[in-house]
C-alpha cells in the first residue's frame, strides 16, 4: 500500500510541512522505521529515535523542529491517538481476497451474492442467503441459511455465521467468531436445584436435577452497522426472538453474549467478558477485560466496569464500577485499601479486647 | 416447519382449545406475532401485547380466556418453561444438509458413515472414524484418526473433533468447539519453581524455570450420550487415559476442560468456566459463568457453584457455594456484607482506640 | 506406534531390567494396561493394578521388585515426570498428514513450501507465504498473506494464521487458535468516557463516549521457537510493530493476548488467561488459570501468578502473587483468613463499643 505524504496529509486533515511527494508503504517506530516508512514520533521522547532511524518524514510533536532531526517532511496533528487511525487505515491494503467468487467455494444456488463481493477459497454459503455489495468473505468462512450479511461487511478466516443472522454494513467479524451458536438454555421436567437455589440465595431444598431438556434456539442473531465482533468470540442465537447488538459497538476476543440478550450502540467489550442469556445492555456501555454479568439484569446507559467486575445486580446508567461483586469504583478502592490493613486490624481488635478486659476475664 | 395446532397440543401434553387446524410456522411474543405465529403469552401481563400482536393461537396462562383476546385458539401447559422446550423443538427445521456426502466432503477411504448420515461441503473425515447413523455433519467441520461419532449426532460449523475422540449417540457440538486438543502438560527435567511455589504456598526456594519438556496426549476423549458442548470451547485429550464427560452434561460456550478431567453425568457448565487438569467433577452439578476450578481437586455430587466462583480446594456433595475463594454461599454473603462496611467498620475501631486510650498515651 | 522396550529405554535414558526385546505399542495405568502397553507403575500404591492388569512390561518405583508383579521386564528412571514426556513422545504417532500437498488444499502460487511439508486436505495457503521444511498443516488451516512458517511446525486443524505473522520452527499451534486477528484498538474523535475515567479513578466528569473510529493492525504477530498455542486461543496483531511471544514458551486453551504485547521465553499460560494490549511480560512468568493482566504494565521475570489473580499494576521480578487485586501470596493468605472471619470481628467490635460505651451513652 503505498500513498503520497501530500495525500495522507489530507485524508488525516493534517498540516504538512517539507516535502509532499514521499511515497509512504508503512508506518513504524522512529527508531525502527526504513526510508518508506513515516515515523510515528508523536513525543519529544521520540528524538533519539528519529537520529538512528531512517525515516525521511515523521509524524511529529506540537513544535517540533522536524529540520534539525533531518527530516524531509513532517505532519503535525490536533490528537495523535486519533491520527493514528487515519494513518493505519491509509496504509492498510485490506484482506487479500479477489473480487468475484473464487472456484473453490461453495455456493448455494439460491444465495444472492451481492456486486463487487469477493468471496476467498472454500467459503460456503448457504441456502437463501444473502451477501451485500462489495461485502469480502475470506477463506473457510461459513454463512448458514437465511442470513443476511449487509454491505462492505469482512468476515475474516473460518468466521462461522449460524443461520438467521443478520449483519448490517461494514460489519468485522474477526477470525473464527460463531455468531448464532444455539443459546445454552435447558428445563427440567420439574423445578430444578438452580431453580430453588436462585430463589432460596442457597438453600437447595433437596431437590435434584434430572436430566435437562433442550429448548431450541430460532430466533437468530442481529447486528447492527459498524459492529466488530472478535476472533472466537461467541454469540448465541435468541430462542423467539433476535439476540441483538446495537450500531457501533466492539467487541473483543474470547468473549460471551449469551442468548436473548440486548447490547446498545457504541458499546466496548473486552476480551473475555461473559453476557449472561436475557440481560439488557444499554449505549456506551464500557466493559474490562474478564468483566462477568448475571443473566436477566439491565445494566443502565454510559456504565463503566473495571478489569474482572463481576456485575450480580442491576446497574443505574452512569455508575463507573469495580470488584466483585461489583460496586462503585471509589467504594471499592475503599475496600481494597481496607483488605490490606486487615490483618493490622485484627490486631489492633485483639489489643483492644486486652485493654478493655476486666482482671480475672478471659475471653 | 409448519405443524398444525392440534399436532402440536399432543406433542406437549397441552390442553387445547379452539381451533386446532390452524398451521402453525413460528414461535413469537404476542405483540411481535404474525398470523402464522404461536404467541407465547404465558402470564397475564401479556395480554396487551396480544391486543397489539396478529396471532391466530396462543400458548395462555392458567385460567385466562382466550376468547376475549381476539383468539381462535389456546394451548395450556403445566409448567410453561418446560413446554418452551416442546415448541422450539417442534419448530425448529434442523441444519440445512442434505442427507449423503456431499460432493466437496473429503472423506477416508477408510472411513465409515452410518445410514442416513449427512456429511456437508468441506467436512474433512480421516482415516478409520465411524460415523454414527443419521449423524449430521456441517461444512467445514474435521473428525481426525480413530475416532467414533455416535447416531444422531450433530456437529455444527467448523467443530473440531481430534483423533481418538468418542462421542455417544445424540451429542451436539456446537460451532468452532474443539474436542481432543493436545493437554497443556509440561516437564522441566528438574523440579520446576511451581513445583516449589505449590508445596510451599508462596516460597520459591530460588529456583528458576528452565526450557519446558510436553507430555504428549495419547489418551482421546469419550463424551456420553446426550452431551452439549458450546460454541468455542475445547476439551482436551488425556494424557494416557481419556478426558471423560458423562452423559446428559452441558457445557456452555468457550469453557476449558483440561486434560485428564473427569465429569459426571447432567452437569450444566456455563459460559467461560476452566476446569484445570485432573480435576474430578460429580453429577448433577452447576457451575456458573466464569467459575474456575483447580487442578487435581473433587467436586462432590449436586454441587452448585454461583457465578465467577474460584474453586481452590475439594468442595463435598451438596454444597452450594460462591466467591474467590469459592465457601459456602451464605457465608460469602456475610462476607460481601462485612466489605461493603468495612471503612465504616475502620472508623469504629479508631474511634475505639482513642476511647480506650489512658491520657498521655500515642498510638 | 511400535517400539522395543530397549530403544524406549535408551531414549529414556532409563535403566531396563528383564527382556528388551518386548514390542511397546501404547501406555497404561498398570490395571488398565493391556499386553502391548507399558504401565506406568511409578509408585507402590499401583501394585495392585499390576496383578489386575495385563501388562508384560511397567514403569516402576526406586527399588521395586518387578518379577514378584509378574512382568517380564521393568523401566526404572530418575524423575517419573519427566519420563512422562519421553515416554509420551515415543508413542505418538504424530497427525495423520501425508507429506506432499494434499489435491483438496489451495495454494497461492506465490507460496513456497519447505521440503517434506505435509498439506493436509482443505488447507488454505495465501499469496507469499512461507512454509518450513516438515512442517505439518492439517486439515483446514488457513494461512494468510504474507506469513512465515518455520521447520517442523504444527498447525493443528482449524488453525487460523492472519497476515504478517512468523513462526520460528517447531511451534505447535492447536485447533482452532487464532494467530494475528485484529487488534482491539480504537479511538474517539474527542477524548472518551474511558480516558477520564482512567485518568481520574472514576470520576467520569460528565463525557460520553461517541462513535469508535478504528486503529488497524500492520504490524503483525512473532513467535519464537518451541513455542505452543493452546485451542481456540487468540494472539491479536500488534499496530505498526509485531506482537512477540519468546521462545519456549507455552500457552493454554482460551487465552488473549492482545495488541502489542511482549512475553519472554519459557513462560506457561494457563487456561482463559487474558493479557490487555501492550502489556510486557518477562522471561518464566507462569500465570495460572483465569488470570488477567491489565494493559500497558509490566510483569517482571520468573513471577508465578496464583490462579485467577487479576493484576493492575506493575510486578517486580520474582514475586509470587494471588487475588484481585494481586498481591503477595502470602498477604493475599492472610486477608483469605481475615474474610472468612469478618462476621466474628464485626461481633467482637460490637461488644467492645458496648464495653467501653460510658452508661447513659448511645450509638
Amino acid at each position: 500500500m503505498d500513498i503520497l505524504l501530500s495525500d495522507l496529509a489530507a485524508a488525516l486533515d493534517a498540516r504538512l510541512e517539507g516535502k509532499g511527494d514521499i511515497a509512504i508503504t508503512g508506518a513504524a517506530e522512529p527508531a525502527a522505521a526504513g526510508p518508506g516508512d513515516l515515523a510515528l514520533a508523536m513525543q519529544p521522547a521520540y528524538a533519539e529515535g528519529l537520529r538512528t532511524g531512517r525515516a525521511r518524514a515523521a509524524v511529529m510533536w506540537d513544535g517540533a523542529d522536524w529540520q534539525s532531526h533531518g527530516l524531509e517532511a513532517a505532519l503535525f496533528v490536533p490528537r495523535p491517538r486519533y491520527a493514528m487511525a487515519g494513518i493505519t487505515r491509509a496504509l492498510d491494503p485490506g484482506a487479500a481476497v479477489a473480487p468475484g467468487i473464487h472456484s473453490a467455494a461453495v455456493i448455494d444456488p439460491t444465495a444472492e451474492i451481492g456486486e463487487g463481493a469477493a468471496i476467498g477459497p472454500l467459503a460456503v454459503i448457504g441456502p437463501r442467503v444473502r451477501i451485500g455489495a462489495r461485502a469480502v468473505i475470506c477463506p473457510h468462512v461459513s454463512v448458514a441459511e437465511d442470513s443476511v450479511i449487509g454491505d462492505d461487511v469482512l468476515l475474516c478466516a473460518g468466521a462461522r455465521i449460524g443461520r438467521r443472522v443478520t449483519l448490517g454494513d461494514r460489519v468485522i467479524v474477526q477470525p473464527g467468531a460463531a455468531i448464532g451458536g444455539d443459546g445454552f438454555s435447558f428445563v427440567t421436567p420439574e423445578k430444578s436445584a438452580v431453580e430453588n437455589v436462585r430463589e432460596s440465595l442457597g438453600d437447595r431444598q433437596e431437590t435434584r436435577n434430572t436430566a435437562w431438556t433442550r429448548i431450541h434456539s430460532l430466533g437468530g442473531v442481529e447486528i447492527g452497522d459498524d459492529v466488530e465482533i472478535g476472533a472466537n468470540s461467541t454469540v448465541d442465537s435468541g430462542t423467539i426472538r433476535a439476540t441483538r447488538i446495537g450500531r457501533g459497538t466492539k467487541i473483543d476476543n474470547l468473549v460471551q453474549i449469551g442468548h436473548n440478550v440486548q447490547i446498545g450502540e457504541d458499546c466496548l467489550l473486552c476480551g473475555l467478558v461473559g453476557i449472561a442469556g436475557s440481560t439488557r445492555i444499554g449505549n456506551r456501555v464500557v466493559l474490562a477485560g474478564q468483566v462477568g454479568v448475571n443473566d436477566n439484569i439491565t445494566i443502565g446507559d454510559d456504565v463503566v466496569a473495571g478489569g474482572a467486575s463481576k456485575i450480580f445486580t442491576k446497574v443505574p446508567a452512569g455508575r463507573v464500577i469495580l470488584g466483585s461483586p461489583a460496586v462503585e469504583m471509589s467504594t471499592q478502592m475503599e475496600i481494597n485499601k481496607g483488605l490490606r490493613r486487615l490483618p493490622r486490624l485484627y490486631r489492633d481488635v485483639a489489643a483492644l479486647k486486652k485493654a478493655v478486659q476486666k482482671p480475672g476475664e478471659s475471653d
